[in-house]
């Protein structure tokens, strides 16, 4: 369950290109006998745009890059809300987005173009600036939980939920109703965006993150906009279109294995062994992690694998033996009151420690920092702190000409630090007026509580987003449904409450986390992070708009949406709301021992930053990173299998042609990333014409098999 | 039930090198910028070995390497035996043979030489000797029946077969004994041997027939003595011992997917959905068969392609309509009464058409040169007729060193033709007065009539096995039974008639291949055709002794062999005699129309090959080989799509880089036939402990799989 969930949270972003950083440097070294870079032509991306003018950031929030954003923007958003009213599994849509909306601007300016009527030249900036808009409004189609939370607080989901008999069902539920949907996702929504916006230099300049299925989304962008005649370039964009193809076919390939996602097809390959596949370590074939783990630094990869040989291989088998003793032996495997509230809680014991830190230490060093400013009156930029890898990065190393090129586009447009504060304490004060009079039970201090911490917890996601692709908004919207159902009390009307902090939370860290993506994207096609900002607020406006409206025509079409067993069962809406019903009970509902090991694990991911901070470089480097070992905890092994191996080509590669590598490496894994991530549109809209794949490819033990083989020659195939 | 039972018929040979045929020639126009092939060492194959001496014919035939031959032989007919008792899948041993003697050997003589009392150095020659001498000691426990036709003869088997309750049962069974068998296998097991012999240029030089896994076999053997020094040799070394070891591991990781070979693992992998599955077409995954297809020439694959779609694609699924009205619709999968029936006979009757077009071709060709030679009064070697290709090789194309060299040796030793014919004619004799003592039932003329038409149908098979690596000896066994049984008559033990007839073919047939096959290893590696016909005969031998004897251990160790539901309930047997029960109702047994469309493409394979001859070559080469076109029409489509894969890789891999296409797609051809080859030896032994696969992979339809989900949670794993 908690796995399937989080399908939904990959999410694209966008990441300084730790290969193409280096490029020139390397180029440098590479041997002239080496085939594929023999030409003289060896460049780094920037250096092949560099005769391409950068439009204003104005100009690149053209009107046609808005129409273009709205008809995506409305036609992802029918996707992503069928499915997460039938399946609940929401694919990303951010590849789609930017290749869809390069083909229909692209078509449409070279129509133009010939009738000699093209006034402005279709931009990769533009391009970016739709994919954003795009991203934004169909994200609120998933972030407004109309498939979770929000259809959870509804009497039809009551009905089914644990709560059906409690005496303050009245009070703890609220029907979706057009008007104040569109409010509500008004108030919560932008908020987000102000959170995070005075960081973005510190996370993409000073930190590089990495942001990969991001990063990847721009090498895509920035290949189809390469100008003719750049030879290197050219090779960069055939391999990444030549891994981009196999990535979408063999995902397409294994489309038509899967009749069943729980059991069936190359996602459930039990590639070594069932009892393996049991504890979830398998490779499941996604190409789209394997790419992941090659933009991603060795370290982050190797902390997930050994965070999954820490839970699933060590921890969980433990604590599943103390099955009786622990917790209670009849609960069903997704309960919280079991083995998945260890899972949950104390993964998000880790991020919390390993992000509150991260977050401290900036706090820490900006105080610092402006405190020297105000003290020497000379303006000096935030120093750099950390990179990726978690060091500071090395001032003695040479610049490269993108890094150069792109820090001088990024920090040209600033966006005021006054908008930004004032805008977040604006909302806040309308939100904590207005909230309360559409959720009854949601007191008015609890709101400011939650937009005190909220920021806290956005720069955590979008830390962790970073880092690993993962963006874990639905894991901070249950605390949000914890804590404050806690602090209610049922009979305050706690679920209800619950489930709305639910919704604010997540709001804010998906919201957050995806900016900062989209900055990155910015950052990698030189789109200035004031369009951008602008592209994103016009995106979430529409998405506020779009998303309930497209939820009441379905609402209208289908009435019996909720209800077990109907063709809109919205599964999520149910655990959603059972979460909440768990949560009103307050700590006492976790399982034994839990709550010690959330503290245990929080205290060990700070001491463990902290040793990496102290530790000489030599061996801090191999000190895992704790917020990349947290999330296999309760997602599970295989995608940690996935992106290891990925490092393990990228390693490979390395060693037999180091300048091949580096030169091409980023180009594959973006093809490869991208390949799958295009499917999932396609895929999707076969889900929507109910049409499913023909086979499933199942996997059983010799003696489940022999069983089975009396069973099927009953059955007609 | 066919298309397992083909398994034992893919058999080892060893053909004419057509990629090092042209490597000189090529390398000539080699682009200097190609990485791979820029040292000036470029060579060919016998260029490297040209300091080694090659040893004379008795030299070649050691000692050492005949104890050897016992122990590997003793060895594989257990395993052999075994499966042919349980499964009765048997896989090929000669490429394990080949490793296994190298391995013995060598460690032996490397011990000897750090002793300084080596004398002889382990040549390749002598490797080839005893892969040969173990090819065919292990051979007979196969040919000899064991598993089939000679245990069908029993009592216990007669119980269970349709002929259970016959009045004639008592003269239609035959139990085994060690005595008769023995004596059965020395008479019929050397006149295969016999066979061919005189035809071994024609085959070899003039046709330059492939036999693909014996040229890897070959290969496998020159890889393992090339010396040291050479550089292009080295990376082909390299190259297949890279994709021999991907093979080998590969074929292992799909070992434990596969806890059924019906249903189960790659080999069950509808790779282009169920139904094309249940219509035989789909990609098995089997490395072997791309190997295998990468060596053959186009037109072979494409007329195996060809031959697939005409009888999986359009006949069968024609006549399977007719059911009810052609045939009876109660019948089961394999009857020969059904469906099974066409398939087998109308493939015969194209073999037979095209194999007897070519006999008789040469037998012409043949007998006018040799009247040409009494005419002239001067010595003329017979004339090159056909290549591979099936074309009259153009004779001003250069003759490469390869070819020239192996030529030479191949011709130094000759065997002479009056010991092949004198051996012929002299085991006939002796078989027409021994066998019907054996068994009553097989009348003196019947045995005549089958000595003459036997090097015809000896030729059609080693013929088929050289173009296509398929050496149908049970089918040629199978058409001894109709034949001879429908004959004979029930009445007359027209049963056990056949059944010994069988005996004979499959005897002559398979081993009439195999020593064509050996001499193609030989000629590859330069052994001499004196020495391999030595080792065949001295491996006969060995083999009519052992086989029988490791039955007889079997046979007192478990009493109830046979019998439907033991642990060895060898079900090859029943088969065979129910075939044989079929066969004694002569031809209107046959459902309807067979035997005219059995005459129809009878007739049709000998106009096509007419057409070939008679059409100018730039036409002929596209017109398909009816004996490459018949193999699948039983068999199935599966193993033409895996040789049509392997085609196309060549062929992709030839238009990106010519040159090293020719020079490592031999090598990589090897690699992949022998590692998959190598496999089936642990694999074999695995099960001889009773070790099967963990895991069952299977592949269900969409509605199929959600009837099994309920019944599947009633299970545990």
């Amino acid at each position: 369950m908690a796995i399937l969930e989080n399908t939904q949270e990959l999410e694209n972003g966008n990441g300084v290109m730790t290969g193409y950083v280096n490029l020139i440097a390397d180029e440098a070294k590479m041997a002239d006998n080496d085939e594929g870079l023999k030409d003289k032509e060896t460049e780094s991306i920037e250096m092949v745009f560099k005769d391409t003018v950068i439009p204003s950031w104005k100009e690149q929030l053209t009107f046609r890059a808005f129409v273009v954003s709205l008809g995506l923007g409305v036609m992802f958003s029918f996707i992503v809300m069928k499915l997460s009213l039938t399946t609940g599994i929401i694919p990303s849509m951010n590849v789609a987005a930017g290749l869809l909306s390069f083909f229909f601007v692209k078509t449409w300016t070279k129509m133009l173009d010939q009738c000699g009527l093209l006034k402005r030249p279709f931009t990769r900036q533009e391009n970016t600036v739709i994919q954003t808009c795009v991203g934004a409004a169909s994200g609120i189609a998933f972030s407004g939980g109309f498939g979770s939370y929000l259809l959870g607080m509804s009497d039809v989901v009551a009905e089914n939920s644990s709560d059906a008999d409690s005496p303050y069902r009245s009070i703890s539920t609220k029907n979706p109703s057009l008007g104040w949907m569109i409010g509500f996702l008004f108030i919560v929504s932008f908020i987000g965006l102000c959170s995070l916006v005075p960081l973005r230099k510190i996370m993409i300049i000073d930190f590089k993150l990495i942001y990969p299925s991001g990063t990847a989304t721009a090498h895509l962008i920035n290949s189809f906009h390469t100008p003719q005649g750049a030879k290197l370039a050219k090779k960069q964009v055939n391999a990444l279109g030549k891994f981009f193809s196999f990535s979408f076919l063999w995902s397409f390939f294994q489309w038509f294995f899967a009749s069943d996602d729980n059991e069936c097809g190359f996602a459930n390959f039990p590639t070594f062994g069932l009892k393996a596949k049991d504890k979830t370590f398998y490779f499941d074939f996604s190409t789209m992690y394997v790419g992941i783990g090659m933009i991603c630094p060795y370290i982050i990869n190797v902390s997930l694998l050994l965070g999954a040989i820490l839970s699933w291989g060590i921890m969980w088998p433990i604590i599943e033996n103390k099955r009786g003793s622990w917790y209670s032996k009849d609960l069903k495997p997704g309960n919280f009151h079991g083995l998945q509230g260890y899972k949950v809680f104390t993964a998000v014991a880790i991020i919390l420690g390993d992000g509150l830190y991260n977050f401290v230490r900036i706090l820490g060093k900006t105080g610092f920092t402006l405190y020297g400013q105000i003290k020497n009156k000379e303006a000096q930029t935030v120093l750099p702190v950390v990179d990726a890898d978690g060091y500071t990065p090395d001032d003695t190393a040479p610049i490269s000409f993108d890094d150069q090129r792109r820090t001088q586009v990024f920090m040209k447009d600033q966006i005021p630090t006054w908008l930004a504060v004032g805008g977040y304490v604006g909302i806040a004060a309308i939100a904590t007026i207005v909230l309360p009079h559409i959720f009854k039970p949601l007191e008015w201090y609890y709101i400011i509580v939650i937009y005190i911490m909220a920021p806290a917890l956005a720069f955590c996601n979008a830390y962790g987003c970073g880092l690993t692709d993962w963006s874990l908004a639905s894991t901070y919207g249950k605390l949000g449904i914890f804590v404050i159902g806690a602090w209610a009390g049922a009979s305050q009307g706690g679920v209800l409450a619950g489930l709305a902090a639910c919704g604010v939370m997540m709001n804010i860290v998906s919201t957050a986390a995806d900016l900062m993506q989209d900055f990155k994207t910015g950052y990698l096609t030189l789109a200035s992070p004031r369009s951008m900002f602008a592209s994103q607020v016009i995106g979430t406006a529409m998405g506020c708009v779009i998303a309930p409206c497209v939820f009441w025509i379905f609402k209208n079409a289908f009435p019996d949406i909720g209800k077990v067993g109907s063709e809109y069962p919205a599964p999520y809406a149910l655990v959603y709301r059972n979460l909440a019903n768990l949560g009103v009970e307050g700590f006492d509902a976790l399982p034994k021992h839990c709550l010690s090991l959330c503290y245990g694990f929080f205290a060990a991911a700070i001491l463990i930053n902290l040793t990496r901070d102290i530790a000489p470089k030599k061996y801090a480097q191999f000190i895992p990173i704790p917020m990349a070992m947290a999330i296999p905890f309760y997602i599970g092994s295989y995608f940690a299998i996935d992106m290891c191996i990925g490092s393990l080509i990228l390693f490979v590669w390395e060693k037999k042609n180091k300048a091949e590598a580096t030169t091409f490496g980023p180009a594959v894994a973006s093809g490869l990333i991208c390949g799958e991530g295009l499917w999932s549109v396609p895929k999707a809209i076969l889900a929507l014409f109910k049409v499913g794949p023909p086979i499933c490819m199942r996997f059983l033990s010799r003696r489940g098999n022999i069983k089975l083989d009396g069973f099927i020659a009953t059955l007609s195939r």
